[in-house]
């Protein structure tokens, strides 16, 4: 089985790397638009060979894009175009068994974009629709590119599998298998309700961290106060407003509507929380802060 | 050396285990007023003794004030006033040397309170002012309670001394030490100063954290989803706001001015990103994200 993933960054490189190690794949391929990146990826092996786009989708079984979802909704139908066939056997050199095309089925193409409903949207009537599942890997960490790539990041996350009833059962049961391999739970749901919860949930962190790391550099102006000061409780929650802006100027626009939704209703607990302590009500500020508290019994 | 510490908690707790265990400390006393707690600090051994506040007071050497702010406002100028003369001494049981009041110099008080100018100011004309010398040691967990006491947690964190003018250099002089066997870098700054920068990097953290619970907890009705959604980054973003209330209520009221000016420039800040999105102006979204970007340059 060869896997081929185009974008060789924190999330595409991770898996090549996991998925290699853990015998899922036989053989991986990459392909890295930055140069700079493409030849860090083949430096730290993420890939068994770091390969131009055309011959990636060519010879792998599975074709993973892990790009910015902006560059996956465009990319995606042109790919899903070539994909249907069975791809063209290949040996590996110093190996005698083929190592693509082996499987009996049409290639597979997956996404793990943090937004899918444009994502599925673009290829909603594509003749090769089968083909694609739509997958979101809930893992990461602040820091991007080949560099960022590390073995185990999936380990023991959720990932969601987006409007599956669209694929083919048995291009499921393939990725099912693939996220197995990297100890994921994985979980179903429609792309729009995907989106509504990531942004309820995950993408509003984000905006929180980006706003904190704003007002923080706006009031401390000597930066050695931020160094000295920062006690691990600050560290962690601007911690991903280290975040690559590459990645998230296209989540917050594709998901727009279910962002503005949830900094509404965040802007609004800031305000309450400010009249509270305002007005130095007390027993207001503790109620705030119990209810805040509700969430240790969700998060372990 | 005997170390007695008033408040059995995290932080309480953490310091009384390492001062004894790196032999600053060659007797440790503590009191908690919760019965349970109390138990508990026995039970897991935080400390030598658990004894009553006025048996503490009398037998150590130095008293560590490690209630919240408010407590520590009241408390502080009533053990001030017993404080001045060198401790009695006292044979711990099974040892035949006094190990309290081996100090030649009267003792001396701390307080570990995250806000500074409140204690300052209600001993600032004590007679045994000197005496006494305010701390802020900059580490904590988002848990409390003598169950969340651990060895090593102040390790490489800084430590502010507030005027420290107003204490006598002797004293001072034997606290460095004290935090020295803790492993911390220490910092001087006026209480005013400080409760500014602690509003600025880590009192706002812990109010975005919970108006982010607040959020997530509203507008995500299924508590499942937010199980199942929460990636590192949301857990991580969400951590403080499992913070006790007990502590934050009196902080953020004893600095209300600094963190209500915070809060507004957070709240602007939130406002700006707020409409960048709505317009759907990916060149504003992506120079909010670069700015806050920064953040990484100052925190390792």
């Amino acid at each position: 089985m060869t896997v081929g993933v185009i974008g060789l960054g924190l999330i595409g490189g991770s898996m090549a790397l996991d998925l290699k190690r853990r015998g899922f794949a036989s053989h991986t391929l990459g392909t890295e638009s930055d140069p700079v990146a493409a030849e860090a990826a083949g430096t730290i092996g993420l890939v068994d060979e770091v390969v131009d786009l055309d011959t990636l989708v060519a010879r792998s079984d599975i074709i993973v894009l892990a790009v910015p979802v902006g560059t996956a909704v465009s990319l995606l139908p042109s790919i899903l175009d070539r994909v249907g066939g069975t791809p063209s056997p290949y040996t590996c050199p110093g190996v005698d068994k083929p190592v693509g095309g082996s499987s009996s089925n049409p290639q597979i193409v997956i996404d793990v974009c943090s937004t899918k409903e444009a994502v599925c949207r673009a290829v909603e009537n594509h003749p090769a629709r089968g083909r694609f599942v739509s997958t979101h890997p809930m893992a990461g960490t602040e820091y991007s590119g080949p560099w960022a790539a590390q073995p185990g990041l999936f380990d023991g996350r959720a990932c969601i599998f987006c409007d599956a009833e669209k694929s083919d059962p048995e291009a499921v049961a393939e990725i099912d298998r693939l996220y197995a391999a990297l100890n994921m739970r994985i979980l179903q749901m429609p792309s729009a309700q995907h989106d509504m919860h990531a942004a309820y949930v995950s993408h509003i962190s984000h905006v929180t961290s980006f706003a904190l790391a704003l007002t923080v550099l706006d009031k401390e102006k000597d930066e050695k106060h931020i160094f000295d000061l920062a006690s691990g409780g600050f560290s962690s929650t601007v911690r991903l407003a280290k975040s690559n802006p590459d990645m998230w100027v296209p989540i917050l626009t594709q998901n727009k509507d279910n962002i503005l939704q949830v900094m509404d209703t965040y802007i609004e607990k800031m305000q309450a929380f400010r009249e509270a302590v305002a007005a130095e009500d007390q027993e207001r500020i503790r109620q705030l802060i119990e209810e805040a508290n509700h969430i240790k019994k969700i998060l372990r």
